[in-house]
Formats: structure tokens, sequence, C-alpha cells
């Protein structure tokens, strides 16, 4: 089994897509074929410390940057890593692709070349939050910025088929993510949405607010990749400056130096904990749900460890025959 | 000086907003009219261990529940607590207005009575943020749902002056709240309101992500009301969960309950000094901006001590001209 890589996508690419490459194969025995040009990417696995019989380079082109516009970036670059890796994947010579690049773009040549399941018009990217009750399911992360109400009827069945296949929750219970729960709340957009899920045999609970998902009320959030990628890089946000406010909080507390370096010390794992439960460079990689074929999407800021474990969650799923078991439960879900 | 409090508004209504007059009346000698049902406010008021000479009645025969539809509700009942409240605040008769209820009522309410600053279209709630450096100003926190562009250019212009009249700041940085930075990302609506800021005198620094803000990157971020919500409640959410998982993470890896104890009790006050630092009901309530007159929207969820905290919120920026001063500042903005 092979992973593909897009080796040139994200904001410390190439350098740390490579390094964490190098991670999984030496680390987990991963496969990875890089994407990307040829030259550079020598360059660069020449400059590691440690190379790796595990990994082969495929030479592309070209590549997308972060501010291109996706459709027309996916129109005119036909040998970008994107285009490459996509129909290295199409043509079952790796078994699934993972990128830190140009999130739009990604969605776009993959549903171009990859083609979308039957009953799915737009592919949406599935993340996980951590709650008081376990993981939530979270979608759309931010492939689709203006959504119709039906683009969001398909992603409440993606992200429902997830949270049973991934979380073994039967009956998930779906929310639409809102600035309230009254069903008088919401835009056009959410109040269309809400009536039309509520006709589908999905465990539909209504508008569910923000405060809520993390208490673990429903099991599914849904809404459109703009707010949801607001949604996901304010909790990160959060994380980030929650540990510095404590950090400073407590050492303006402590009346010696030495008991602050005391309880700090004692403190520093519990923050590391909470920074890791948030961390999407622990999970790595969110799937691209929709399309036929393992996509994975990583954060734009990639370090080689989210790299590394991007790696090792697209080699899990390809094992466990997550597409087939996806595919599958999508043609459960039906209007009642 | 008078404070009229819609006492019939918010989840906890009228309790915890008589208790809250109440507080604001003995603790800080604030004078507060209550609006609301005569008979409900006596009786409550005589349930109280205090009472105060500062506090009086004025009836309103209705009130607007959390469930309507703003303009249809605002239309329809004339005699509601808003309209009471926000009559006596156009006749000077008291010259604040709090209200914990609900939010776009209020604003559809106080544009109707109050009337609209000229050069605005729609009002919006303005929240203070906590970052690493300093206080960052939000909005619209939740007023207005479906924006358009010079809406935004509007809340923008607003936001600008606030962060000067409050903060202090000479130039605000203003920023646009997008799910990447690049001129590229973001819904149609960002795009064109980010064109239409350019052309402004405002110190605009373009796209903003929410995982930015928090490092104190602008000191304005503009949302449409329905962004700003959830970026809001997701602070919110993430704040409680953070408490509770630290809290969880330390017990568990305590390896004596004495221990947990001591090192729990130390920690506590780190905790509780987080959870001030992003709690409204610390800070009470957000103004209306763009209204001719002081209105205060309060979280739906405000108790006791944040209905005391809005009260005394208002009276310090009745004492400080405020709306005086905004008003001014307002002028010198204009299109370059």
């Amino acid at each position: 089994m092979k992973i593909a890589l897009d080796a040139m996508g994200g904001d410390f690419a190439p350098r740390e897509n490579v390094e964490g490459a190098l991670l999984a194969a030496r680390r987990y025995g991963i496969s990875v074929v890089l994407i990307g040009d040829e030259p550079t990417l020598r360059k660069e696995l020449h400059k590691s410390r440690f190379t790796s019989q595990l990994i082969e380079i495929v030479h592309a082109a070209e590549s997308i940057d972060m501010g291109e516009k996706s459709v027309q970036a996916v129109r005119e670059k036909k040998q970008s890593s994107l285009h490459v890796g996509l129909d290295l994947l199409k043509k079952n010579e790796v078994q699934a692709f993972v990128s830190p690049g140009h999130t739009g773009a990604l969605m776009t040549a993959s549903a171009l070349i990859l083609k979308r399941l039957d009953q799915v018009e737009r592919p949406a990217i599935a993340g996980l939050i951590p709650t008081l009750r376990g993981n939530t399911v979270v979608l759309d992360l931010g492939a689709n910025v203006d959504c119709k109400p039906h683009h969001l009827v398909q992603f409440a069945t993606m992200g429902s088929v997830y949270a049973h296949v991934i979380e073994g929750k039967t009956k998930p219970k779906v929310g639409l993510l809102c600035n309230g729960t009254e069903p008088t709340k919401g835009t056009e957009l959410l109040r269309t949405t809400y009536q039309l899920i509520e006709k589908t045999n999905l465990n539909f609970v209504g508008f569910v607010e923000s405060l809520d998902v993390f208490k673990g009320k429903v099991d599914v959030v849904v809404c459109d990749g703009f707010v949801g990628n607001v949604f996901l890089k304010t909790i990160e946000g959060m994380v980030s400056a929650t540990s510095i406010l404590i950090r400073q909080d407590i050492q303006r507390n402590m009346f010696s130096k030495a008991l602050f370096g005391l309880f700090y010390m004692l403190f520093k794992s519990t923050l590391k904990n909470l920074g890791k439960k948030f961390d999407y460079s622990e999970y790595g990689a969110a799937p691209l749900l929709g399309v036929n074929g393992l996509v994975f999407v990583c954060h734009g800021k990639s370090s080689r460890k989210a790299i590394q474990n991007a790696l090792i969650r697209a080699r899990s799923s390809v094992e466990g025959h997550f597409l087939e078991t996806l595919n599958r439960e999508m043609l459960k879900v039906h209007v009642v």
C-alpha cells in the first residue's frame, strides 16, 4: 500500500512535508510517494540526516499557491501536485492522497478527477472536536464557503454516516450550528436547511449553539465551510491564548520565583494535554467526504509531526476500508 | 440619572433581572426603572430580602419571547417592555436602556423608536474580546444575521470609533474576520466588503483569521451578526470546557487525593481569573452602536451579577458622554 503526499502544499512545504514523510516511513514503515518538483524534492531529501527506501518521488511541474482562485487554478495548472497525486489515486497506484495545500483547490480537483458520490454535489471536510462527552463530528471545515440548503443536507448525511463509522454512534444526533436554538433564529440559508433536514430519516435535533457543542449536545455539527473554518480556528486560537494567559496568571500570583517554577512544572503537563486534545497536528488530517477516493486535508501550517500523523491516519483508513463502509452507509439515508 | 431595565427579557427574567437591579441600587446607588408587568414585578420585589428607594416600576403590558420573529413582534406588541423602555429613553426620562431580551427585536425596536444615526443603516452590537495585547472590539455580535457589504463597512466605521473612544487607540487597525488572509478567501459578501473598506480612511489591514484575533493582530474585528455570535459563543464554550478538562486532567494525573486537593486549590484562582477574563457577566453588556440613544444588550443567560454590571456599565457610559463622543467621531470617517 502506498500513500501519496502533496509535497508542495502548505505553509512549510516542501521542508516539513518531506521530513514528515521520512518520519512516517522510518518509524511506521509507511510507503510514501512525494508529489512535487523532482529536483527540489531530491535536494530536500538529500538535506535530511536519514533517508528511506520507502520514499519515492513522482514529478509534478506545477504547484498551486494559497492565494490562487480554486476553480481557475485547477483548470489552468494541469501539471500541479494536486492533479498528479489525484491521478495516481484514481489509477489506484496509491491508495490515499494527503495534502496540506490549498483546500478549495483540493476539493475542486478531487471532485473533477475522482468524481463525487452520486448523492453528493459538494464534498466536505469533516473534523473531530473533543467535547465533554467524546468526539463530535463537525463539517464542513472549509471546502465550501458559499453553500445552498441542499448542500448542508448532504453534509448532515455524510456527517451522520461518518459519526457512525468512526465513532460507532448509532443514530447520531445531528445539529445545525446556529446563533440560537429557536427555529426562528439563523440565516435564511439555515432556516431553509432546517425544514429540509427534518424531512430525512436523520436523527436531527435542530439548531445548536457553539457553546453547547462542547457539552456534547450533538454527535454531528453541520455548517457551511466559512462558519466551520471560523469555528475551528477560534478553538485553535483559544487553546493557545488560554495556555499563555494561564502561565501569565500563575507567574503574577506566585510570590516567589522558585514556587512558580515548581507549580508551573507540575502544571505544564496538564496544559500540554489540553493542547494535545485540541491540536490538529495530533490527528493530522481530516477526510474529504463525498468523493470516490481517500483524500485527507491537513492544516496549512502542518509541521512534520502533523504530516506524519496524517500519513498514519491515511494508512489506517485504507486498512479499515473506510471509504467502502462510508459509501455503503450513505445509501441508507433518505427522505422520509 | 436613571437607567431603565427590561425586567421581562432574558432566560432568567424576571427574578435575576430584579435581583440585579437591587444589587446595583444597594451597592452602587444606581437609580433603576424596572420595565415590565407591574403585578409580577411587585411580587418579585416583595420576595427579595432587601428593597431600595432607588427602584421604581413602569408597567408594560406585553413582553417579547426569544422565539418570536423580530420585525413582527416589534410591529405587533406596541406595549412590550422594549417599547415602553425605549420610549422613556427617547423622552430622556431615563438616560440608558439595558436589556437581556430578544436581541433582534431590541435592535429593530431601537432603530424604530430612537432612530438611527444618519450614516448608519444597521445598528450593531459591539463586544470586547481579551487578547494577548489588550482588548479587541468585535462587531456585530448578533444584531444583524443577514448583512450586505455596505452594512459591514458601517460596522467597521463604528468599531473603529468605538476602539478609539473606549480603548484609546489612535488609528485602530481594522480586520474583516475570514477563513484565510489572502484577498481571494472569504464569501462573496466579504470580498466585496474588502474592496469597499479599502476606499475609506479607516486603517484597514485586510482579512484576519480568528486564531490571529487572540494574538491581538487587529484592534477591531468586523463580521456579520451570525458569524460574530458563533465566534463569541465558541469562546464562551471553550472557556468552560477548558476549565473542566483541566480539572479532569489534574485529577487523573495526581497520585494522591490530598495532593490533588492542594494542587487544585492553588490552581483554582488561576482558572477563575481565566474565566473572568472571558466572562460576559463581568463586563455585563455590550452597546448597540448606531442608534440615537444609549442601549445595552446583555447575554440572554444573564445572572443578577451580569445585570448589576450592565447597569454599572450603562451609568458610566452616561457619565462619560459616550454617545456624544461616538456620534462626533463617526462624522470623521469618510470615503477617500
